[in-house]
């Protein structure tokens, strides 16, 4: 059975193909969103004394998006630019089946941006908690691997080339915090309040003012507004804002940044597994797992798939972030289309961030570490990868720019003969009397220097364990 | 019936729900066009002797996406980080069910990569015809709104204020001119030649000839793919590339282009039409039809809804252009993630662009034009709306300068009080003698300074007829 | 005198020409970070007794930047990609020439990123100082014009449209908390604590410790690590990293947020200055200038300049962002050419924002609101910008759906013949008995419609003071 | 000596520092691009008979940006949001210093956007040149290299690891072909014509046609307007557009297009380059100089500094491409901020891409080739590296779905085993008498594997040659 013409299915994007966050961001969950939010709304103003409760429950309980076509709500969505005004008309028609009086009630005083609004912030919300548990994971999984490879040296590379000894551990540990660093600018977005939309048809609540008028045949003061927006705030378990933000977009911007660093984050672990797994390098590969990254032509071939698929949402989600974010420029009390753009943008982003952070727990977690490859890996420049040490070592007996420039020469040999720098030195007449044999193999040996990595690491993770403490 | 989870329905992208380019670029459009580069690189194999006919013919009759489960392709895809590799299994196990020695020569010699992109330039070219004919039906109907209105005039207006009259003809002919770039380039792309690709694992075709060898069990020369290259290209109806181009993306580069300034043309017509929507301005309205552009709390509006939806492309697709061009950044012979992050933007790239192609057809063929009203908000400046040309005119009286100066003081006036320019200027001293009230009237008639603006109409259609007569 | 070939001068840059910014992120004032990141990487090596005191101070002393050439800097960094290296050789030499020994502890153990990046967060701190204060005195201007317009009724819109009254106070107080919130994404980012860099040459440091333990005879443990970073943050006013962050750009990312949500907020404030100027509108201006506004061609304009910058920056900084949070995704210890894209776009959002918050200080200070104009444009629509009431206070009487479609039609009607909505309801049958005159022409005046908009002034304008007051 | 206040002499740029195409679109170039324009109108003007001859030379003449102060245009241009306004003053006063009746004439019956558009155009055309001729260094270089290296063999990576053998010298053409198609597109945005602009206050040439009027006391007709464009066009040596496009911004974003193609293919070489270079590869390496590619920490180093630095454009250009993009979408005849903020936009575009491609020379010609690290690094999978191959000789004798089975699990079996894979074949039960050990190790050579890469070699620079012929 293939897909109904103009579904998709997640063909296009395995990164978050069957993940829970794309069902967490579906065209269904933001039906139910949107459902959520007019049943909180009925409650909120029942709870209020202007609707009648028995209407809001049976709002709350006929407000299920099973009970929609979303296919049918998307084309009549052309006519008015949004899905809302045909919801709330079919959940109109529903209520009105079960109960006239009541129907009358749903939706009341409330315009469609209050809705959509409301059902992005629970759709975000929900989004971004699986999200975050998903970095819980990969911050676990990366703070044992850094633990376990405290002190497995490797080369440090910079502008493609070997620089100096690092170890995998301040490798892993960096990844770590860089994923911390976006589990806290998620926090901060998710624990800071995501608010509830409540402005009515121009943000000044009128609608809902007048409508309490009429339903309590009293004047309700500007008080019934702030015991509103905080039941509506309860009902749906969003915060509550300073003032309607129908053309004050901070929460989009937030959220944009938020899953743009995210995503940048597991990137940036996605390409450093990539390259540490290219075939010359070897030093680290994926978990395998039957028929896990199969070539459809090349036999022999086990592809780093977990990271390939990371990446994708790195190289998309930062461009879809801008553009979520240029949505702060919009006229008006709304505007026409700027508002609307945010939609797809705002979906995709949850949900290829969502996606490789569920990928990146896979990786992160069975990432398989070739300690001996390492080892190996940094003996190959036969001891210029210390090249920075010994210059180090000669400047007090050459002065430094001596240092720098016998060392620079006698790297240039060693690169052009194939011979190991200590050997290149060890006949440097320069070094006559400087430095015995002994001093220079063990001074070129990369393992020995590893600097601060593993004190670097462990206080990475000590960090860890304080806050967590806490 | 709500959606299947995971599914997209199209319920947050109105411009695009339901049209015509939407179903040809779904997950269900993209899987056939997978399928038809199967079929025709068996095809194109038996044409040239390596498969046997029946084998192609067999594979061909049952390459139809129906027959297959796209959501389940979606989910096996995270194995590979591409869909193809299921499918081929599951094409293979197809055709096995009818005919085992048949199945041996699905997607032989092939990889995923030639499979994927010949697909995606097929569903490309598909989509892009579908543009292509809104465009020219949007460019018929600016013709015809610029002829009708070649004469009306109307502000001018820069920086947000009006400038100096000009017409509405010129306005639409602008626009008209604009979608015709469009169409210019996008038709470069179509035309120029979308190519198949044709490359084997890693880009020299290793694999087709090796089979070929096997297939023939002679050495068939390099000529042999050469002909595999133009039969492919033959088989499916896209042209011929210089070389594979697994890691060269110009085709992905140049439609990303070409996508971005048709959606940003549309976008420019759109908030023209919004400008000139507004209340205080009502110098166009879109095209009313029962229940289109109603709001959801205010009775009274008719929201210009096409016009909306037409910016929301125009607000995404250049930034989801960027994302896709900067794909041609990619490493060795196919990248891990560069490449695959190319399919969900070009995908929404094209039926963003293509809804709002759609959504124009309708704008530009139902734009109605309120004549009385330009002409009405042309004076409300009081004449300040042709303070270019009395100072040009006073310029041969009282210099340059002097003549800029004094109008810019008359114009100052003239917004403080209120009254019309050409009463300031009737009583300036310094224009005593130089300028009868008479010659001052008829100079601050806007309508009369219009400029080449009927005349540029002109030569903007005549340019259109002469080509079309070519 | 014109520019040197290769200078900018900002000719192109009005909006932050000549601003404060503009000078504090300019390639001297890189230059002076750099030199101020080497001088005080002396001095915490001295504090910690690894180089000499009279070294450091030295080196103190001659590390100012009108001491060297910028330009030859700048071609000199074609050699190594990066302007450390040439700056490093001449800093050396210009302390050799007072005293070849302090020479030698120049850079001592460091790496060209350590240097630049710490340059990066002091020009980034400085920088957004300054933006911090000139949004001050945004929020400031814009809390008078909330306040002062509280109950100062103007037509909301929406999709372009007159929607429902609201007041300018509500609209200056969401620009207000929009701006609020920018200052607070700013405040995190600065107050947070910008980083020093110190990693050494792949982030481990090893070269300060081999330095030290050279210098100091002694072998200084990882104690001596953290000592140092301490001792540089606090010679530079910048926090201390957890890890050096080299390849770990959070800094970067947060930055970019920060930055493109306040040009977005600026951005947006100028847009609705736009709308509220055109000619047809004209319920604010921008403040005048002998000069300012003024049109090469046109001598009446007084053109919205200020609006128009601000509006350069907004569109220009999102784009610049993204492509800055792209950078996160760098490979290795040290990207070649990752690390180096984000020199120019960080200091391209960092003075474009920052001259749109100069300017935007200008902005609303001035601004001028015609009060007359807004009761005026209200009643353009003839009471059909209270449809939405109308068909609250009928709802009770009709049922809501009938209530609906009667203003819907009453408004056509109102539209189509011109006749205010009030007596086109007053002759409407459905309606004898229900509505008196009287009733009818006070439910129509939009003054009296403004629901909770001073309200919603007060909280947003009280929550300040709560704020300062803490 | 430091840079002056505000000056950028490129030091954050050092892709573009100091190379030709940086002065082309410098402050002082743009500067004299719109005193080109000025001058250009007026001899535009003076051939058709509205402006005396000798004004039109005495202008011509005076136009020099080097009597101009940049910097204080800059500043200037803040008080009317671009740099014509105060341009326009500064020369006028110039030629009325010389004679007063000339200067009269100065920007006659022009506006700002006509001269800042033509002179953008013709700063881009400049530019364009520029950066065509080192393109076509480009693909020279490349071409030399694919011709020297067409039968080397080296391994085809995919998904970061080995997947089957190809050439140097194909990878080469391919670089070369991606770089033609550059040239391509922006050899159809240069010699399809970048216009002059010519529209007057708001598009429609009223004041040009006014001034001629009063200046030949005559009534001209429309076709004065087609003679004064074409005399324009002839003077500029631009383009003639068809309408005026101040708000029809197709040039700008073909230009947008065109060079983010360009960044992007010189990003793909520069990436390939960084890869091959790496430690552990080393396949290739930068052409040395003394001093090129050092590190401030690391004596052994040679950076690869030109792919760095190209990388760094192909960052930044294609963002920067779409924001300029984006300003498609402009309201009115004229935005304000949309038009005012692509200048920044396409500068940058131009000289970071023209920076690449320069540096793209200095790269391409004096890249070095390792051959014999090819042939080495393609030993290193022990034969996996043609698994592809092996698969196919096996399916004719075990069917394709038993041989690709055979081949995964040998294939796994080598990589655990550390043993070639011919070895782990050669023992394979599976195998016994349809391979001879001979037969094997014939088929696990690597560099009998290449497939038609030579062949497509050739193929490619054939047609270069029949082109060129042409």
């Amino acid at each position: 059975m293939s897909a109904p013409a103009g579904h998709d299915t997640g063909l296009l994007a395995p990164v978050r193909a069957g993940t829970p966050v794309e069902a967490a961001v579906s065209d269904e969950a933001w039906l139910q969103a949107m459902l959520d939010a007019e049943a909180a709304l009925a409650r909120a103003q029942a709870h209020l004394g202007t609707v009648p409760p028995s209407a809001a429950a049976l709002i709350t309980e006929l407000a299920r998006a099973e009970a929609f076509d979303t296919r049918r709500l998307a084309l009549a969505a052309r006519e008015t630019a949004n899905p809302v005004v045909g919801l709330v008309q079919a959940l109109t028609r529903r209520v009105a089946a079960h109960d006239a009086a009541a129907a009358e009630y749903v939706h009341r005083g409330s315009t469609s941006q209050d809705v959509l609004d409301t059902a992005m912030m629970l759709v975000a919300a929900r989004a971004l908690r699986i999200v975050r548990a998903d970095l819980t994971e990969v911050t676990d999984a990366l703070g044992t691997l850094a633990e376990r490879h405290r002190d497995t040296p490797m080369a440090g590379r910079t502008l493609a080339l070997h620089a100096v000894p690092t170890t995998f551990g301040l490798k892993a540990a960096g990844w770590r915090e860089l994923v911390r660093d976006a589990q806290d600018r998620l926090g901060r977005v998710l624990d800071g309040g995501l608010p509830v939309s409540l402005g009515g048809a121009a943000g000044t609540l009128a609608g809902y003012l007048q409508y309490a008028a009429l339903d309590t045949r009293d004047t309700p003061g500007a008080a019934y507004l702030d015991r509103l927006v905080d039941a509506f705030a309860a009902e749906t378990g969003l915060a509550r804002p300073v003032l309607p933000w129908h053309a004050l977009r901070t929460p989009q911007a937030d959220l944009a940044a938020a899953l743009a660093l995210t995503a940048g984050a597991l990137g940036k672990i996605a390409v450093d597994v990539q390259f540490l797994t290219r075939t010359e390098t070897a030093e680290v590969s994926e978990p395998a797992a039957a028929g896990t990254g199969a070539s459809s032509a090349m036999p022999h071939k086990q592809n780093p798939v977990l990271a390939t698929m990371i990446r994708t949402a790195a190289l998309q989600v930062p461009a879809l972030s801008a553009a979520l974010t240029q949505c702060l420029v919009t006229e008006d009390e709304r505007s026409g289309g700027v508002w609307h753009a945010e939609w797809l943008l705002l979906r995709e982003c949850l949900r290829l961030t969502g996606g490789a952070a569920h990928t990146a727990v896979d990786l992160t977690r069975g990432l398989r570490v070739d300690e001996a490859r390492m080892r190996a890996n940094l003996g190959i420049t036969g001891g210029q990868v210390v090249s920075e040490r010994i210059a180090a070592v000669l400047t007090p007996r050459l002065g430094r720019a001596a240092a720098k420039q016998l060392l620079t020469e006698a790297s240039q040999e060693a690169r052009h003969t194939g011979r190991p720098l200590s050997d290149v030195l060890a006949a440097a007449p320069a070094l006559t009397g400087h430095l015995t044999a002994t001093e220079l193999t063990a001074l070129c040996d990369p393992a020995r220097y590893t600097g601060g990595a593993p004190h670097l690491t462990d206080r990475a993770l000590e960090k860890r364990a304080t806050r967590e403490a806490t």
